[in-house]
This record gives C-alpha cells, sequence and structure tokens, in this order.
C-alpha cells in the first residue's frame, strides 16, 4: 500500500460513510419540492472532503485506526460515546447550503454536473432550500450527543464559521468592483470564504469529543490546508484540460474573477483584464488560453501561487505534530498533500 | 391606567429596550456592506413585537414586575442571572432574516416604509445579509449566559423554528399554485411560516430560565396569537383604509394570495379569482375593492376569519393560567387581544 493509495482509500472510505447516511439524515418530507431542491447538490456526489477531514480528525485525536469504530458511537475523551456522524453530516449541509446560494449570487448554470438548484427549481425554492439546510446543519451538530457544554462551542464555532463564510463571500463580491486587490487581502478572503469550514470540520472533534488542547492545531491545520485548496482550484483552472475540469478551461480568466495568479500577476505590472480577447467561455479559444497561461508564467504569478500554496500545506501538516503519531494523523497530512497535488 | 393603556406602554418599552440595543448586538463591521444590509430592515423600525413578548413571558414567569429589572442579568428559577436581551434580540434578527428572503421570493419592493434589501442593494447582497442575521440569531441565543443544557435546549428549539418558518414557506408558495386549499391546510401552513415564531419567542425564556413546566403552554400560547396575528393581517389587508395601510387596500385580492378569507369563501362557491378585474394594485380602484369585500362579506368569509381569530386568541391567553397571575401576564393576555384589535 503506497501512501498515495492509502490517501484515496480514506478518501473514498469517507465519501461512502457519509453518501451512505444522507437519505436518513435529510429526509424528503413534505413539503416535497422544498427537501428534494435541499437534497438536489448532496445527491449530486462531491468528494466529502470536509466530513472527511472531521471523521479523520476525531479517529487521529481518539488513537484508534481509521475505519476501525462505528461512528454513530464514537469514543470521547472521558469514556463516553457520541454519534460523529450527525457532526460530520452538520459541515457536508453547510458546504451544501452555501454552494446553492453562491451559484444564485454567481449565477451559475451548473455544479457537480447537475443544474443548479436555481436552475434545476427557481429562485425561491433555492433560498429556501439552503435555508433549510442550514437550519439542519445546527440540528445536526446539536444531535452528536455530546456533553452540552461541549455541544455549546460546538454550535458556537459552527455559527461563527457561517458567518464567516457570508463574510468571504461578501469581500469576494466586492473585491471584483475594486481596482486593486493585494495577495494578501486576497487570501483574507479564502481563509474566510473557504478555509474556515476546512477549520471546522477538522477542529470541531476536539470540541465535541472533549480533547481540548487540539483544537487550535487542528483549527490551523484546516486554516491553511483550505487556503492552499483555493489556490490550487485558482490553478487548476489554468492548467487542467478542459474535458477533465469539467468546465472550459482558464473561465475564470474570461469570466474576470480574481484568483491569487491573476492577483500576482497584477502586482507585476501584467494587464489581467485583456489577457483574454473572449468575453464568454463559449467563444474562447484553447489557443488564447494558452498565450495567456504563458503570459502567468513569464510573470511567475503560477510559480509563485503554487509555492504559496505548498507553504500553506508543509505550515498545515506540521500543525498535526501536536496530535498522537498513528494512521489517521499520517492521512490528515496525506490529505493535504493530495489537495495541491490533485489534477481535478 | 386602563388595561389597553398598559399594553400600550407595555409594547412601547419593549419596542425601546430593543432598538436601545440594535447597534451595539449588530455592529457595521468590515465588509460594510453586507453589515448596512443586514441592518437595513432592523433600522427601519417595526413593532419588535415577537421580542416583547418574549421579555414579558420572562417577566411573568419570573414573577416581576414589567420593566423593573435589568434584562441583562435577569433571574433565573435558580437563583442565577442571564442575558435575556441577547434571547430577545435573536428572536427579532430571525424575523429580520426571514423578511429580507421572503421579499426577494416575493418580489416585494418596499418594507416598513423603505425599499426591501434587494432593491435598496441588490439580490446577492440580500440573499448574504439574510444569511449573516442566520448565524447572528444563533451567536445570540448562545451568548445568554444560561446554563448549557438549556441553551442547547434553546438552540434545538431556534433550529426547529427556522425549519418551520421554512417549510411553511414553501407550503404557501405550493398553494399558490394549487386549485384548492382548504381552510386547515392553510391555517397549518400559516401556523408553520408565521405562528412557530411567536411561540419561541413565548416559550424560549421558560426554556433558558429553567421553568421547564410553562415550556408547553407558552409555546401554545405563541402558537395561538401567532396565528391570529396572520389572520389579522389578512383582514386588515381588506379593512383598512389604504393611506392607513401603507399600502394598496385589497392588495391581496389584486395579488391573488390566499388568506383565510378567500380560503373560506372559495369553499362557499364564491369564484375568488375574479372578486376583482384588475391585477396591478396601481390600476385597481377603491370602488372594485369595495365590491370584492361586499361579496366576501355576504359570503360570511370577513366574520367566519374574525371568529377563528378571536377563537384562537380566548385559547391562547388561556393557556397561561398555567403561569403566576401577575402583571406581565396579564400583559401577555392583553397583547393577544391587542393582536385582533389592532387596525394597522
Amino acid at each position: 500500500m503506497t501512501p498515495s493509495d492509502s490517501v484515496e482509500t480514506a478518501l473514498e472510505r469517507g465519501r461512502r460513510e457519509i453518501n451512505a447516511v444522507l437519505d436518513e439524515e435529510v429526509p424528503v418530507v413534505p413539503p416535497e419540492s422544498l427537501y428534494r431542491a435541499a437534497r438536489h447538490l448532496l445527491d449530486a456526489g462531491g468528494k466529502r472532503l470536509r466530513p472527511t477531514i472531521l471523521l479523520l480528525s476525531a479517529e487521529a485525536l481518539a488513537d484508534v485506526d481509521p475505519g476501525s469504530r462505528d461512528y454513530r458511537t464514537f469514543p470521547t475523551a472521558d469514556g463516553g460515546h457520541i454519534d460523529l456522524l450527525s457532526a460530520a453530516v452538520s459541515i457536508e449541509i453547510i458546504q451544501s447550503f452555501t454552494l446553492i446560494h453562491d451559484d444564485i449570487m454567481d449565477d451559475d448554470d451548473l455544479r457537480r454536473g447537475v443544474p443548479a438548484v436555481h436552475r434545476e427549481f427557481d429562485l425561491s425554492t433555492a433560498i429556501l432550500a439552503g435555508d433549510t439546510l442550514y437550519a439542519a446543519a445546527f440540528e445536526k451538530m446539536l444531535a452528536t450527543g455530546a456533553r452540552p457544554e461541549r455541544t455549546v462551542r460546538a454550535l458556537s464555532a459552527l455559527a461563527r464559521t457561517c458567518t464567516e463564510i457570508c463574510e468571504g463571500q461578501s469581500f469576494d463580491i466586492e473585491f471584483e468592483k475594486r481596482a486593486t486587490v493585494t495577495s494578501e487581502e486576497y487570501l483574507d478572503m479564502v481563509e474566510l470564504k473557504t478555509a474556515v469550514l476546512f477549520a471546522a470540520a477538522a477542529s470541531l472533534p476536539a470540541t465535541i469529543l472533549g480533547h481540548d488542547e487540539a483544537v487550535d492545531p487542528l483549527y490551523g491545520y484546516g486554516i491553511d490546508v483550505g487556503c492552499a485548496f483555493q489556490i490550487q482550484d485558482d490553478l487548476l483552472d489554468l492548467t487542467t484540460p478542459t474535458e477533465k475540469l469539467g468546465k472550459q478551461r482558464g473561465s475564470d480568466l474570461v469570466e474576470g474573477k480574481r484568483t491569487l495568479v491573476t492577483v500576482h500577476a497584477r502586482e507585476q505590472g501584467v494587464d489581467v483584464e485583456n489577457l483574454v480577447d473572449s468575453d464568454s467561455v463559449d467563444s474562447v479559444t484553447e489557443a488564447e488560453i494558452d498565450a495567456a497561461v504563458d503570459r502567468l508564467e513569464s510573470a511567475g504569478s503560477i510559480e509563485y501561487a503554487r509555492e504559496r500554496a505548498n507553504d500553506l500545506i508543509v505550515r498545515g501538516t506540521g500543525r498535526l505534530d501536536a496530535l498522537p503519531d498513528n494512521e489517521a494523523r499520517s492521512l490528515l497530512e496525506g490529505i493535504g498533500e493530495y489537495l495541491v497535488e490533485r489534477e481535478y
């Protein structure tokens, strides 16, 4: 078993665990149109990265072999048991709620290979489906059976995380209207918009299981790998062939979206607004994208983003030294590395 | 001091208490456009009915004179103190979040005499402002300082309330597309969409203060007066002069919105779809509305709605017999009666 195999196995197991319980955790009850809309993206798949990180983080803390324990009766630090899957599902639900509302804001048509919720249903249903999942995420985090004082802290962390995701999305929208954004401002935005949910996923097991000393290092791990994950997403948009990416390569450039690559390139004097002439993903050519990527490479911006992502992974995985040295911890390190090595 | 004066005084005091703390409870911090949007409807005013009911319910349970205690250090059943205002603000924030998202769904332009958030700002900002308030409501309910086991129960009630509000709104949208809706289906929808937040406001003090025996009667009070409140809203749309109502009288009829009055009229064989010819509130005449109201009166539908509302108030206020007999309880009874006597 190579280390890379092992990470893939762990990701596959986490994905399977989450997929297996979504039907019972988010049942379709009346009003059915609402719950079918709420389930639309959950059913469309996804890597379940965040809940998988939550499960592995718990296993690292409990010092048990990955996949060896029933997640519904998972051992706490003081000899009790909690429903860890309920917490994992909570995190996946938050992710799904933000995708539904983000797709409305970005007016995106497709997500996970299926129509966005506001396209498959309508605007009102999509807003409501997101709002319903929002409450469901809190209900799931309340249902782990953890001690009340730990549940209160977990809920506070979850509410704070939701607030920060909204703030990050708001900064993202604000930045699109601004003339200049620095790399640091961009990364601060990514931390809020993307990384805090990774941080919540990684650190909430420490809170609800009672491993208080591990909350901060795991939160830091989540922030670092979450930021690296977003930077890698930005890079993949430039470097992964269209057929593998599932959308037009370079679409961020065409749509004028800010990424760490273009923010850096602008700081180097590149006219990033005019890197491609086409203003539609339907009319842009591969040659145009190739030329734009060449210019970004010459400016050192692709290398810069790659290095920032790698540095974040080194720092983030290093924080795991505070945890017991076991296989689950190694897998969390491996997932960090996977996030910047993945090709889609 | 007449009883009616007293209710008005209590409502005015509650309104003042909530208004006085909104600046510090929901501060405008970066990203400012997000928080200005989140504050837009909160700043536009409103009766603060639900948080006022929460404060009075707590005073009835604690058996203290209305307005006599500092709401920031309010006495619990076991001799402790909690921040009751934080809970009251939480309820007002939930109300505000649902108004922002509902106005998008209904494509309403005006609310509380100011442009709806998606009109004053834009769609994305309005969705995000609602989402931000959603998290803030949970943060406020987590910040009362109540015992963890009570806070967990309060949060569960709050999350369940949010889920039900979404379900109610979804049924409301679904009903508009349906040929027929019975009075009972309509009232079940109103219970979810409107009444559960009154029920949460009334019963959460019992949960967080530790008066467990009063949770159910206060919840029932909230459901009953909340349903009556909505029926009265429907009636006012037909009977209150346009200038007093702040919008065109009869606009529900023009827009084809279902109300208990029209649902009943249809059950009596009235062709409610064609009660008014105009399909725009700009072109409808007072004479048209008068004729429609006459037909609804002849069908007994206005009297039916009025009786249902009064019956609900009698039942709801009767539930308060489970509470200590004091001035705060009388005021909760008086607010129930006020809700069906108010003229706007």
